[in-house]
């Protein structure tokens, strides 16, 4: 049983789902807890439909082994596991031998709307009761961590991990997070936790307090010209998580010298203008989810460091509500299905 | 004497300059070879006109010192000195202390069309017999390498020598250079010479003798999508020396995983899909003129490496027609001026 969007409606409606009989690498997992990403409203806001491309949202839950393909050894039944937007990867490409499967050359097998690769089925996502997964995409729930707060590590948490952990933030870094929502909220408990000197910048001091409360060591408020104006060439890394199209000049000016804007909250086309880039050497990159090493290091950091997401658990029946609400950016910070009322 | 812009016409005109009388710590310069280059090309073209705005361009020029402030040490009369783009700066602010005058705080007094720190005068460049210029943007020529030849080095040299150093090129890096005219051969003969693999980016194969003479390893036709696909994901960092505006994308996904695309022929708006720097955590950067311990590293490189510009020199009495032909991309691989038909 899940949640699948009517295409005329525009609303997710409860409906039984068929999941794949257990290949060898299989794992069945019942789904807890299924966080609400960005991309999962836009998917449902979009999406076009057709009885061949029916969609279930969902890309970051934890949950429970209930079922074992007959060659998997990594898991047991009852293992308490959590599973992001990935599912399969080719696994000989030279990303995947990286462990950059999320860059696999043939394309992941995303979590839902995916084809997979062996039926050429459309992947099914976890506002539902059930999933069943490639052993190797599946990782151990850490041992102390909630696991209705953990399940938005698996999308927003390895999103803003990767660029912090590939642009090298540490002790002695001076990041700024821009946005704080699903991702920034995040992004700023783990450049905090990686010793980074942090700053949030938002629009107005309406989130100083949170800001503080996550670990920020300052606010920069991005509507006070005098205040930008002051953080100018100041931050090494800058993680610009706003998910509406925006200008990213007055960002890229807040980059110190030889500094790098990792643009995270929004996939199209964006313009920069070249002398915001040449003025300082700065570099402009993007980033989106991570591959299984950097996962499964995430939720180890993130274990060692007590880090999850401030979330807001509905029940499951909730859905459409909680969409409506992340729509009008009414979360503090992620909300997150609790699946326990689906059969 | 020099060649001042008519704004009615849009030629350029022989005109008597007038140059400042020396302060303390300036250098008289006779200006011997001018090299012309793409930015004189647009000022001209440009050129809105105006008694209190003379346009004089050039800025990449070598010459002999003819005259010293009472203050200057560094230079005698009668040394053979080079000037880039680049005539003064604060001094004091954090980049100029770094030694990154070319992103001074104040802005560095560009070598024309600039402003005079003292004076509020306009500056006017190297399409003339005489310069004034502060002793610190001063660089000795190097011994054995040809006056002419090395012109071009103080402002197409500089601009391709700045990312390849940022980005750490050197044995073993893949490079890629996009266009191959007066930015890109010398940023072939750069790479070559760092020891890396270095490759050219061209529309045709017209260049395939051109770019093997200069040193390239390969050469990647850019109309040939066979030719590109094989390319993707293979150079480290990508120089694009494309003057023209252009889709970065093609170029973009040549780029390996981690590296960069520095952005060096056009100055103005560039779009990119975020996606294209997400799939394979690409970074895009910008690149133009250096400061003046880089300035002075290149030349000293260049002089080890016996390294100059491929220049076709003209009287500067036929500066019109070389911008004419530069218009035309009719150059192989840059104009020199020579001045000494100037009294």
């Amino acid at each position: 049983m899940g949640w699948q969007a009517d295409e005329t409606t525009r609303r997710l409606v409860r409906k039984p789902l068929q999941r794949r009989a257990l290949r060898p690498d299989d794992v069945a997992v019942r789904v807890d807890y299924c966080g609400v990403c960005h991309t999962d409203l836009h998917a449902v806001r979009d999406h076009r439909g057709g009885a061949d491309t029916p969609l279930v949202p969902g890309h970051e839950f934890t949950g429970t082994v209930t079922e074992l393909g007959r060659d998997v050894t990594r898991f047991s039944v009852g293992d308490p596991v959590a599973v992001g937007n990935i599912v399969d990867s080719c696994g000989v490409c030279a990303m995947c031998r990286a462990g950059q499967e999320n860059f696999c050359h043939e394309f992941p097998t995303l979590t839902y709307g995916g084809t997979d690769r062996h039926d050429g089925s459309t992947t099914l996502g976890g506002y539902s009761r059930e999933y069943v997964v490639r052993d190797r995409f599946v990782y151990q729930l850490p041992a102390g961590l909630d696991p209705a707060a953990t399940a938005p590590l698996l999308c927003a948490g390895i999103t803003v991990w990767e660029p912090l952990r590939s642009l090298g933030v540490g002790p002695g870094t001076r990041v700024a997070v821009a946005g704080l929502g699903g991702l920034g909220h995040l992004a700023v408990k783990l450049a905090v936790a990686l010793g980074a000197e942090t700053s949030v910048i938002s629009r107005s001091k309406d989130k100083a307090a949170d800001a503080s409360r996550l670990g920020a060591h300052d606010l920069v408020i991005s509507t006070d010209a005098t205040h930008m104006a002051a953080a100018q060439n100041r931050f090494d890394v800058l993680i610009d998580t706003i998910s509406a199209p925006h200008d990213l000049g007055p960002y890229l000016r807040l980059v110190a010298m030889d500094g790098t804007l990792s643009h995270l909250g929004y996939l199209g086309p964006v313009t920069v203008q070249t002398t915001d880039l040449l003025v300082g050497r700065k570099k402009l990159s993007s980033a989106g989810s991570g591959g299984r090493p950097a996962t499964e290091a995430m939720l180890e950091f993130c274990a060692v460091h007590d880090i999850t997401a401030d979330v807001e658990v509905l029940p499951s029946a909730q859905v459409n509500n909680a969409l409506d609400r992340l729509a009008r950016n009414d979360v503090r910070y992620r909300f997150v299905l609790d699946m326990s009322d689906l059969p």
